[in-house]
């Protein structure tokens, strides 16, 4: 019945026009983990951090339905650092540095007490590792989700189509669906994806909201137009841990019910980029993730009776 | 009662990754009336064209409902010209000759018969005529509604402001909005240009689809995910058309009914895009309307209960 996410705890140092951090906690499985933990539901997380990380934040991690026993600590190295600079629009950043770190030997080991998961989320890391884990586990859970990057297909594409055949959710933004199957039509690039394995496509358009594909079924759930994007980092990973929090609460894996974890996954990561790192996402109330997931209902509601308007 | 709409008729020559077309049929009026007429509402049609345009044109534009009269033929003198070459993504074109001929002198004469209108559309053109149109009116028209481009923000600002402080609904795209308002955020902006007379505002964002904004109350329409966009020549007045075309048929100028006027808006213009200038507008049928409404239902709908959910 559990929930299993695998992904990067890390340092993240991010300088926005809106000013800059000092390192500030970040990673992947940490976003995952804090939008996932949501719907009441503790998530198991595995990753892996260095002797420099704080015993503060696995705390926090823990106080918010987090089980942190899968993140390993090597005491003798340091955690995986990511610096970025984001320009003007908050679409485009520059990498600043990337210390891999503890990330440079990381083998994924999967405590015996999470090993039989129902809901797994890959987190964006090396396709090897992901497709590892999944083989590690001694029943195939009822979904596999998985977030990948452009990084990986530019240097571990075999490795990276052998893992997705075995997803059942791909989760990756617009240029990378285009870049993986080298159509431009977002529609085409979906249809050819869905045939490399995934039986459900997440494409994500940013501030432009996001695409479900099932078979031949779409749905669009808008991002929130909001008066200031303050830090986009997380976003992405905080919108794949409400969807698939969400899913694994309601035991629900039909195409309606994914729509809704859409919504919440969005809605989620509407706070996220209110302020630096996870700090908004962390002081979250359940009545504002109430009220802003009404705001979404607002946005794209309408009625249309069709005998009537032709 | 009536529908009026002031705008360009004109010849289109357009190059696209697909192809590329000899003089057609094109302008913004032209696209705007055929949209509009689509609700079985007459629209009266303002523009002017050279004696080298086609009667066979104004022939199609009766037979659909686009009431001719109103366009002015100048024998001696050239239609206006326009060709542009689209780039792969669809989104940026290049403007390869503009031959204004008839536009340079024109001044709309707004018929007798049209001026007692309820519903006026100001396609885009030079501020400053769309400002004598409305001025020109014996009763201000029940709603009005204009498009403009940046074009006009970058020679002539001040006439555009003295012209948007007399319209209803304000249509724009997202790069003019922030261009209008010097506010990158479009909630910014769109509550500083509603503050400069607007009191609704369309900003239009292509293939990312459309918001309305009126007071504090936000709406965004997705625009279809298509396989393919074969000339996005005219889907903006299409867009315009279908909204205010919409409304005129309904009577009914209400936030809700706006709601749906923009869909049938973004329905009509994922028509106009999938052949060249307004081939696919022209054939379109019904059914084939009521079909793709359907599908916006079908791509955005979704059923949350929010005390069932947190």
């Amino acid at each position: 019945m559990s929930l299993l996410a695998i992904g990067t705890v890390a340092f993240d140092a991010i300088e926005t026009p809106f000013g800059k951090t000092d390192k500030i906690l970040g990673g992947a499985a940490t976003y995952i983990g804090l939008a996932a933990s949501r719907f009441g539901k503790r998530v198991n997380v595995v990753s892996v951090v260095g002797g420099d990380f704080p015993q503060e934040y696995l705390d926090m991690l823990e106080s918010r339905g987090v089980d942190t026993a899968g993140i390993e600590v090597k005491k003798d190295e340091k955690t995986f650092f990511w610096s970025g600079r984001y320009h003007n629009d908050m679409n485009t950043r520059d990498t600043l540095d990337t210390q891999l770190n503890v990330l440079e030997t990381f083998t994924p080991v999967i405590p015996e007490s999470y090993k039989d998961c129902e809901f797994l989320m890959l987190g964006n890391l090396d396709p090897d590792l992901q497709r590892a884990v999944i083989e590690s586990l001694p029943n195939r859970p009822k979904l596999i989700v998985a977030d990948t990057m452009n990084f990986w297909m530019d240097i571990k594409l075999d490795a990276l189509k052998e893992t997705i055949k075995l997803v059942d959710v791909l989760s990756i933004n617009d240029e990378e669906a285009r870049q993986l199957s080298g159509e431009y039509s977002l529609i085409v690039a979906a249809k050819k994806i869905m045939e490399m394995g995934p039986k459900y496509l997440i494409i994500k358009k940013g501030e432009h909201g996001a695409l479900l594909f099932h078979k031949n079924e779409v749905f669009f759930a808008p991002a929130l137009p909001l008066e200031e994007v303050f830090d986009p980092t997380g976003a992405g990973d905080t919108f794949a841990g409400g969807f698939i929090g969400y899913l694994a609460q309601s035991q629900d894996i039909s195409f309606e019910n994914m729509k809704r974890a859409i919504i919440f996954g969005s809605a989620l990561a509407s706070f996220t980029v209110e302020k630096f790192g996870t700090e908004r996402i962390q002081s979250l109330t359940e009545k504002e993730l109430a009220e802003r997931v009404k705001q979404f209902v607002n946005l794209v509601q309408f009625d249309i009776e069709l005998e009537n308007s032709l």
